[in-house]
């Protein structure tokens, strides 16, 4: 307990989520174990994380060899019984299936010593389901990230019942201390948060363009540059409480009578994702970004998200 | 249709609303004459403003002088004829009642030229209703902001059904030529847009805190650190696009059903917003965002938002 963070780290996968976590710990300082189950995957997500660190560098958000001491502190090791060793953080990204997590959490929690962390990245999964009944069940838990993790910070926990909670507050430390933004839930739901509150935003949004009421970019225009520059800087409740001059309560006994009103409109029916409808979706915001792929587009949003990120941490309440 | 931006502008109700378009209107050089039923209105919204404006002056937002530079091309006045005489536009901003939109708006249209465009602030009246069946219903439109429209560029825009589509063209390019983002609706919905899109995000937001799945700073914090870093900066619909390597089409095809079983997993039961929940939201805004009441959260969303909009401007893609 009394680290501040955690100095040694195995992450187990390789993959899209797993790769996104390498920055997130070496960049806090930890020294950082790479494995997957395929021995060719490591290779590839360094020299991915070699590129992407050095638009970092050129773009100003790390310093001149930056990227290489993050590097330097990323080993790859083949062997998961060494990749563990006497690690003080596991992160399990493999596969999003119950039977293969469930499988690598048994392996994990008799490979590992007492007192290392073993968190899942699932993110959609019961972490009760995952690791409930295992010997060491009191330090398993789920850690969702968002992707890129060191771009998107929050971090959705939640222990398995049989989670220690002091596990769970020095979980949630060390991830703050490695610049995320955990988040606790209380118990399981389907989708977490997160995914729930897009899900209910892209139901409106896609019925809205399915059904004619506005074409796609008066949509999205209406959250780009209207709603999320609220959400974004004072969040939802922080919205709705700065909508009255006494407040949340003041605001919601004003208007739940017309947001009942207005729930009660909103349709449930399942949007069609028709592929037409789609691929101008796409175009459109092709253009409106002023890109020519996906890749573009993860570049810009990275880029945009860390400046917003950096405006934010300086206009944060100093305590 | 050769004017760039109008010219001469009547802001009719000098309220919250109204108020706030004074800025929008003047910052882009055109006079404004305002105009309230209450004539102690007129003043104190003056008053208002240049208070505003100072703070913005110490803050950078305004240069020094600009402040003073606005104020000077708004006039009072407390003769509607008078005050709408020969202006390109009229904003409406009367209470939000059917019957008195429909009053004022038969008064404006009897009173104003031709080529004067008549618009309304309605945040939930039909436009139809408002405007439908008037002389001239061809020159009258919604035009909804979000508040305040010059710190929040959106705005909402609708014609009613004998509106001349030219006029919808004009008033969408004078609104953009003035620094908003008009997004135009093809067709009344309850809520239009924006509160649609809001209230589908409050409903779940707020059953995940009431139904105790995690606390309402967690919620909060994943829409504020998660889910609207993306949704500012790329929008709900870029940010799907962002999620696979080939796009929307193929992240819907990919993940459609995943989808389809979490909206079936959200539930419609009312929010009970009951004050004890509200109160708490409140004092946790307030604690997080370092501010002692709304109106200290009202002045750091501004400032806030207006750095935000500063760097999404500078990101802007160049045609």
């Amino acid at each position: 307990m009394s680290k501040q963070s955690p100095g040694l780290v195995a992450l187990v996968g390789a993959g899209v989520i797993g790769r996104g976590w390498i920055r997130v710990f070496a960049s806090a300082g930890a020294k950082v174990r790479l494995y997957d189950q395929d021995p060719a995957q490591g290779p590839k997500t360094l020299e991915w994380l070699r590129a992407d660190m050095a638009l970092d560098e050129a773009e100003g958000f790390l310093a001149k060899g930056e990227g290489a001491a993050i590097l330097g502190r990323v080993t790859l090791e083949n062997d998961l019984a060494k990749a563990v060793a006497g690690v003080d953080w596991v992160q399990e990204s493999a596969p999003e299936k119950l039977p293969i997590k469930q499988q690598v959490f048994r392996e994990l929690d008799r490979l590992c010593g007492p007192e290392t962390i073993i968190a899942s990245s699932t993110s959609a999964l019961n972490i009760g389901e995952i690791a409930g009944g295992l010997p060491g069940e009191r330090r398993c838990l789920m850690a969702h990230p968002f992707n890129p993790p060191h771009v998107l910070p929050v971090v959705e926990i939640l222990g398995a019942p049989g989670t220690d909670p002091a596990v769970l507050e020095r979980a949630s430390a060390w991830l703050k201390a490695c610049g995320q933004v955990p988040v606790r839930m209380k118990r399981y739901e389907r989708g977490f948060l997160g995914n729930r509150i897009q899900a209910a935003l892209i139901r409106e949004a896609m019925w809205l363009v399915e059904n004619g009421v506005a074409d796609p970019e008066a949509v999205d225009a209406v959250i780009r540059d209207g709603l999320a520059l609220r959400w974004a800087t004072i969040g939802n409740f922080g919205a709705n409480h700065a909508n009255a001059d006494e407040g949340i309560e003041q605001y919601f006994s004003r208007y739940g009578q017309a947001y009942y009103d207005m729930f009660a409109d909103l349709k449930t029916d399942n949007p069609r994702f028709d592929s037409p409808t789609l691929k101008k979706i796409g175009e459109m915001v092709n253009r409106r970004e002023g890109v020519k792929d996906v890749a573009g587009l993860l570049r810009r949003r990275d880029v945009m998200v860390k400046k917003l990120r950096r405006m934010k941490a300086e206009m944060e309440p100093k305590p």
